[in-house]
């Protein structure tokens, strides 16, 4: 039999009615023919519980525990919708991470999976069940403790099975339709898509688009595991939703695929630096080891051998930035005028693999924005987008010009 | 190290401020130079959330993924309390049931305790770890599918723990501060027992005394496992609550320890039986194969080889009893005349070890209800107890009049 992995999110096993619609779109699959697993979230709203208990006992948590006590949502959605399989008359049984086991790393709380052995669910298989229902976010580590995948995880824990077993396709099942040449919210015209490239998908859920877990794209990437978008609240059809796929199962694309923004970034600027050898390197590791996220950097040309060196990073980290800039001055290890922290800003982004073969996208992108009277604080280009920081309140004002202005919403 | 087995219940562990206050409690007794393993039940209200969530799911569950669902709620604590023990700075760490491993029969939601390893605990009690805290109620099969051990199984793993580990001894913290002669909201004068024998224990406990699970107290009596029920909510003292152990550490005793009620049974008769040998195993087989559980049963005199049959059993078994029993007729394996249900009685016992020495206890007992014109419908009578069926509405009357009578208020 043919394998299909099946994901439900949060919004789509919010209570035992949302399970059943859930479980009707399995019978749909194993009607057709498949033999389905299917990847389960925790209700919604039940993780944040979770979390908050574990944040007001301890601040400082050991992630040991906590993975303990937030996996525990994901085994009872999963449970559950066993349970409502085999009120269908639908051959079906549960499994919790430890039990398949899905084996990971022991970096508790943003564990990676690095094995699933596929013989016990495949055994259950033979034997006539129908579907297989795994708790995701979960694994267990060398040790025999639980570990979680960090949040959204259940998206990886798709994809990884259906890496390993080697399914014929991927479907997230989540609260919107497919990805869209731009978020909806802030612009009407924004066009669902119907197929997009894993490296555009991968750059659009990195940039701000919360429709997949970034993790869960590489691994689609890496495995070519055809990943399906859709909603658990629209009718099901074979052509709902969003197709991410290998590039050469999309014809013809515009150049440009869309327009993602992220409004959580923050610009910091470090004032007269050094210019010395190796002072970039000294800088980015001592905020590495801060575990902050620098996206963006840029560094000014050198005058009097100082320079300004410019990063961006989420705004929820500035002040760990800050506090580890500022113990680097405190101990000698660098030596800069001051750190200017804006954190008015927000990231946009055109993204399209058609951008390797077309030129002129960069200028068209500052064009527009300069039409606009919108000035550019910070560039960054990769092969298939290009990024620019903002000020804030320009954010929504530039995506929909950069929409209008590469026809996003026209079909090609 | 001495070890101690501490069992916190559901309205201990409510929210995170109860479960700092029992954790508490587990600090003092490491202070004393315990080694702790702490048994937790699942937050107040969790469980049945849970079970709700599997009956509106699938009336007739997959027992298997009834366990799966609600052995989640105790995960969550046993997480939760491990943090709150480390942010106390006492070294602690959380096992779920199989995780220890828990090794119990496969009878999912009844399931029944084999074998408790002790080495994993015991390895890390040897590398400093202080408490381990163990979610109760559940375990794992041989197949490795999770098992519960069934309502207020969390008492049976205290004590099994205890059992396995040889602990000194195993505290029940509950939301009453011990084992009263009677239940003190029908009776004003009921006096709390400091100590009180298994097998009494055993008795008040199956008779409807809710202190503890009826496993709990038989397996505590099989191994000797001091027991000692407290309330997490007075003040620690050495003689807080009750000791249940055995007789010989009793010294004197009233004849009788208490008086217990059960407020859900139900009287069935079953009208001109055939008087033949063998109806009466027929009967009760059947009735066993349905699930009933008969506690008191009795036989009236045959006249013209006709008898009637009366028997006890929970309120909520009755319409089971009556389907088994009218199956039976119609398959024609049993003849009777008619199936007569009483709803509306109660049962009342007394109960002591002082019953084994002393006579006179049931004539007392029948003449005082006697006396308040209380009729009794049936009688059953151990080595230690003496139980009567009788109209639901004299059921606080009759207990008070019992107390009263043996003088129960007075200690010994």
């Amino acid at each position: 039999m043919p394998i299909l992995v099946m994901k439900f999110g949060g919004t789509s096993v919010a209570n035992p009615d949302r399970i059943k619609r859930a479980a009707k779109r399995v019978g749909l699959e194993v009607a057709k023919g498949y033999d389905v697993i299917v990847i389960v979230s925790a209700m919604a709203g039940k993780t944040n519980e979770l979390v908050a208990w574990v944040n007001e006992t301890s601040p400082l948590f050991d992630a040991r525990e906590y993975d303990a006590v937030v996996s525990s949502g994901e085994n009872v959605t999963a449970g559950l919708m066993a349970l409502t399989l085999q009120e269908m008359d639908i051959p079906a049984r549960s499994w919790q991470g430890w039990q398949v086991p899905v084996k990971t790393t022991s970096a508790h709380s943003a564990a990676r999976i690095e094995e699933i052995p596929t013989d016990n669910i495949m055994k259950k298989f033979a034997e006539g069940m129908k579907v297989a229902v795994v708790a995701g976010f979960q694994g267990v580590s060398p040790q025999g403790r639980i570990t979680t995948l960090g949040r959204g995880g259940s998206d990886t824990t798709a994809v990884a099975f259906a890496a390993a077993f080697n399914a014929e396709r991927c479907d997230i099942y989540t609260d919107v339709d497919g990805v869209y040449t731009t978020d909806p919210r802030i612009c009407e015209k924004a066009r669902k898509l119907d197929r997009i490239a894993f490296e555009e998908m991968l750059e659009l859920a990195s940039l701000g688009a919360k429709v997949l877990q970034t993790r869960s794209v590489e691994l689609a990437m890496r495995y070519k595991v055809r990943l399906r978008v859709l909603s658990s609240f629209e009718e099901p059809s074979d052509t709902a939703g969003t197709l991410v796929c290998d590039e050469e199962e999309i014809m013809e694309s515009n150049v440009v695929a869309g327009v993602a923004y992220s409004r959580d970034e923050a610009k910091l600027t470090l004032l007269s630096v050094a210019d010395r050898p190796g002072i970039a390197a000294t800088i980015f590791t001592s905020l590495s080891e801060a575990n902050v996220n620098v996206d963006m950097i840029v560094q000014n040309i050198a005058e009097n051998e100082r320079t300004d060196m410019t990063f961006s990073c989420p705004t929820d980290q500035v002040k760990r930035a800050e506090a580890a800039l500022a113990e680097m001055k405190a101990e000698g290890k660098l030596n800069f005028g001051e750190l200017v922290a804006d954190t008015n800003v927000a990231k946009v982004s055109v993204v399209g693999i058609g951008m390797r073969s077309h030129t002129g996208v960069a200028a068209k992108m500052f064009k527009v924005l300069s039409d606009e009277n919108i000035n550019i604080k910070v560039i960054t280009t990769s092969e298939i987008k290009i990024s620019v920081l903002i000020d804030r309140k320009y954010m929504e004002l530039a995506v929909q010009a950069l929409h209008d202005a590469f026809e996003l919403e026209k079909a090609s």
